[in-house]
């Protein structure tokens, strides 16, 4: 570890660091260069509130630390990865999970009709909003529980399970009740009482990350779940915000094979929102699988000739068997190579 | 209101579009140059189902309304500003506000100490995390229903109303009974529960920008509030995410002539959090007054000398005096001349 | 077209606008909502002057053209889009380029040791900077002309073409006196006067996207080398700038199929530059060639063991080869499949 | 100086960068934590070249220096700060330098008229684009040379200096032979050649922020001018690329007491290009002058009711007297308390 100094510290501000630390046991060294102070701190881990002790004491610039903030999240905890199961589905196995259902529960008839072009395309768990979070309160909220309801009856009815948003910690109980898998939005990934909560069910949760997140902060989120005794979470990259307004987010695939590296849970991708375009869905798709993704979110419509919520980011049943074989392809391209890509 | 159609969409999904607005007693022009077709609406306010209609109809690239999506926060409802009061103190009035106080409540003598200084420099008005949102399971989340007893001890040593953050609907009730402003912290601003839960209330709320939130949806976010009832909103810039890393956040002060001509609501500004650097909180408190604010947040801590929590962006109470004492004479600068800087 | 007046804008403002195009002979129509005047502009290309004198008559807002601003590169003109041939090198072909070499030539040994790597390891075409832009001052600039000519013999040796780049009109013709393709760097972008003078020598472009600069932007500078009569243009997407310091840049695949749907251009990615990390260049290399990229340019050095130049984002020959080899199976999964990646 | 090796580097890896420390004479100390191995290197300073041979080595990840990496431009080499005279113009001096005048060049009439405007309302000095940068080849690319004839008209006429853009290193001397001032505009300022030559000048240089360029690359930028033997460098904000859409760019004024903190040179700030929105030109001109400005660039425009070029963010001369009378009281507010905003 080692403690920075301001530029402008005086004498005695690093000397009352350095005595500190000296009376805590720890042996120091000192490197006093062109710019401020540095001590570096050698030997053995640093209890757990010295550092934010130090980190307040007058003249201190920061604190770094050789390790990574979050520790049960940490590749080392599990090198050969975490693989979370719901049901029959596998995130984190050989083969890439297909997720794919409708943006929001909007009726019963299209929730099933879309549900069956899932499972004919081979998709493996159905996704659907019943709650949704939204920027205008004028927009439409979602079906609620009826919504949950008319999922469950999907599940029913085509043997796939399903993951659904979760929005505030009094619904998680709700929600839980009836879903395979809770998901947490983008715009809740810091939401830490909702990150309790849902990790106290016990059910398998797919953490979004946050729009303007970045790697580091998703992983401690995922921490908040671990710490819980929850260890059922899938990453989910859904796009971040960029100064391009081309697509409505910059789905960042770069994340895929940096958390493979920093993390043993499993990383899955959404092209469907990350890139608000339907004619990119498909190409991300195909590269998020080649990037190493666990699986993919997508959103599909029922029947496009008849439907009023044609969403511009949805495909069809069509494109979605297609995605889902060609993953299936590129996916075993990779497999043998584990050497290349690996972790 | 203009509908713009994709730019591979059919002569008959155009047509629907036509087709439909007609039913519907439209008067419509269309638009067909290089690009796509464009269909302008004119005439008469559309319902409020129809735009999500047509934006899901197949073809249809997107809706641009002549108006904005908030209605109730637009300037245009009360087109001289709101004025929120909090005891005596009084955002959007001829005077800017002075919030200040420690980060968090870490003990009862330093809060109270710090209250203090606070009133002695000229404050008007106390702030104080009892409840903290971290990015990390493992840092200090705030001392919980003590700290805000120890804030209404401060109150009541001072004279001074605090407000202070809430962080999750349950807390709503708990945290309203002591406090006498809330505020919505920057990862929040999304929080549509909480907003809900907190306009409930009917106490002002200080409504912080999300890091990441265009002006936008902040003014939507604010919309949820008013449309429980509830006008008395405050909102405050604190930073916004950018890709410099030599201060913490980018303090964006042009949100402040911004939203002081999109809404009605007060502008306050956080040059503390929005900098995260002790030494700019100063000049971009000024600079926040002379775009126009009508009030700073600054966290202060009590004795630089002994104090073991002196984050690096708390300032003393001798800078929170001058501060203060020369804003006050910027603000008396710009008001005889409200042409220029009107609104 | 449409012209948006500002929301404060008199109606006589509007009434001049109005007056000029009908003088002009359009067909108009008026678009009143409860926002700001809208001036709907019908039937026949409007002059290449008139937008920008309307553009800055008072009152007006802005003007949105159906149209893309630029022309030439856009994918209309060639539907089945460009091909780009150097020497032997096809660019927008079925198979996708593969272009590798150092950093910088730092040496005639390293250089030609290097080149061998790369023609063993199944690359196309050679890569290296003679002339290297810095931010500091205090940074190697790089080999100048001797460079070139170490650059030249690795393409005798090997019978690879090479790629090199330009950073300043007065070089240009040096540079093109050696180079088989001339590289415009990411800072480089919008230098309109090197765009030019590179063009001229109509000499095959690698025009590398700006690191903060939009899809937009960048094809309004494919389109100054376009107008000067040269279209043999290759983009290569590099990495933007984004709030997260986890990776040095943010390598944005969404542009490979964005780029493909507006315009008939070949687009590589250059995912060394674009992540910084050496673990994440073979992910995101397959992932490109998944999204459809037309090819690749990647760092690679000569012997890691004895490297003093061994830079944390350049690869070994062994990882080359084995990019190269599923690149090229990844990309055979997608070639059959034109209906769906397609364009 | 600290070096830190990589995660997964080998024993062998970081005792090779000792041993070629230790054989330069290096006294070290090696900090060894949860995370990978730092070094920290004491006691002298490092030779020129050596920190890029150790960064080029096997298994290191970076190099932390205590200094920063510009050194002529660094505060410390004239703690009281330089002073850039420009004629009679002061930039550094106690009062704020206002320079104003159109975007372009357009026509004679224009320009003599505005340059009245300019100097009745206080103005010390004339800004107007001959050669303009322009995203699109379809643009007006500026008048050239005549423009810089009637700009040195425009001198003659009212007295006032001018500063006009550079765009090329061939252009240098044609412009200088002219104007009073060299600017180097946003996407110029990597241009390391069009740097040099300028500098080689010695004229003063306006030197604008990268729109997309951090602090520190924009002082290594004017690093570049300093090392040519050029000390008159003034800084000038102009707006940074974020990921809202509600104003053009994003003025960062938080740049203004950072760069008086780490370098000497005088900093001004242009809020018309930094904002694009005519109604925050005034408030954050006085913002910036709140915040310690040494000046502004301001667009003005002739005559309102006749002008064709009345560009969206230009303002008429009598805004512009209102912003200068106001900033000058606000600067002789700030004056006597140098303690407080102190460099």
């Amino acid at each position: 570890m080692i403690v920075t100094m301001q530029s402008d510290a005086s004498e005695a501000e690093a000397d009352n660091v350095i005595a500190l630390l000296r009376t805590n046991g720890y042996d120091l060294h000192l490197i006093r260069d062109a710019g401020p102070v540095a001590i570096g701190i050698n030997g053995r881990p640093i209890g757990s509130d010295l550092p934010s002790v130090i980190c307040d004491m007058p003249g201190v610039a920061h604190i770094h630390s050789g390790g990574r903030p979050y520790k049960l999240a940490a590749r080392g905890v599990r090198p050969l990865g975490t693989t979370v199961q719901v049901g029959e589905v596998q995130f984190g196995g050989p083969l890439p999970a297909m997720i794919a259902g409708p943006c929001a529960v909007e009726s019963r008839e299209q929730t099933l009709r879309t549900a069956d072009i899932v499972r004919e395309a081979g998709g493996v768990m159905l996704r659907g909003g019943a709650f949704k979070p939204r920027s205008s309160p004028y927009s439409f909220q979602g079906m609620g529980e009826e919504g949950l309801q008319i999922l469950a009856e999907a599940r029913e009815r085509t043997g796939l399970p399903f993951v659904t948003e979760v929005m505030e910690p009094e619904q998680v109980e709700l929600v839980a009740a009836y879903a395979d898998m809770l998901q947490i939005g983008s715009r809740n990934m810091m939401n830490v009482p909702l990150l309790r909560r849902a990790a106290a069910t016990h059910k398998p949760i797919m953490l979004k990350r946050g729009f303007a997140s970045t790697i580091e902060e998703w992983l401690l989120s995922a921490e908040y779940i671990l710490a819980e005794g929850n260890d059922r979470v899938v990453l989910c990259e859904r796009g971040i915000r960029s100064f391009d307004t081309a697509t409505r987010f910059t789905l960042d695939l770069n994340a895929v094979p940096l958390i493979k590296q920093l993390t043993h849970l499993p990383i899955i991708v959404d092209p469907s929102h990350g890139t608000g375009l339907r004619e990119l869905v498909a190409p991300m798709s195909l590269a998020a699988v080649a990037a190493g993704a666990h699986g993919l979110v997508l959103e599909v419509h029922d029947n496009p000739d008849e439907a009023l919520c044609d969403g511009p980011q949805s495909i069809t049943g069509e494109t979605l068997a297609e995605i889902i074989s060609r993953s299936t392809a590129i996916s075993s391209l990779l497999s043998p190579t584990a050497s290349l890509l690996a972790l």
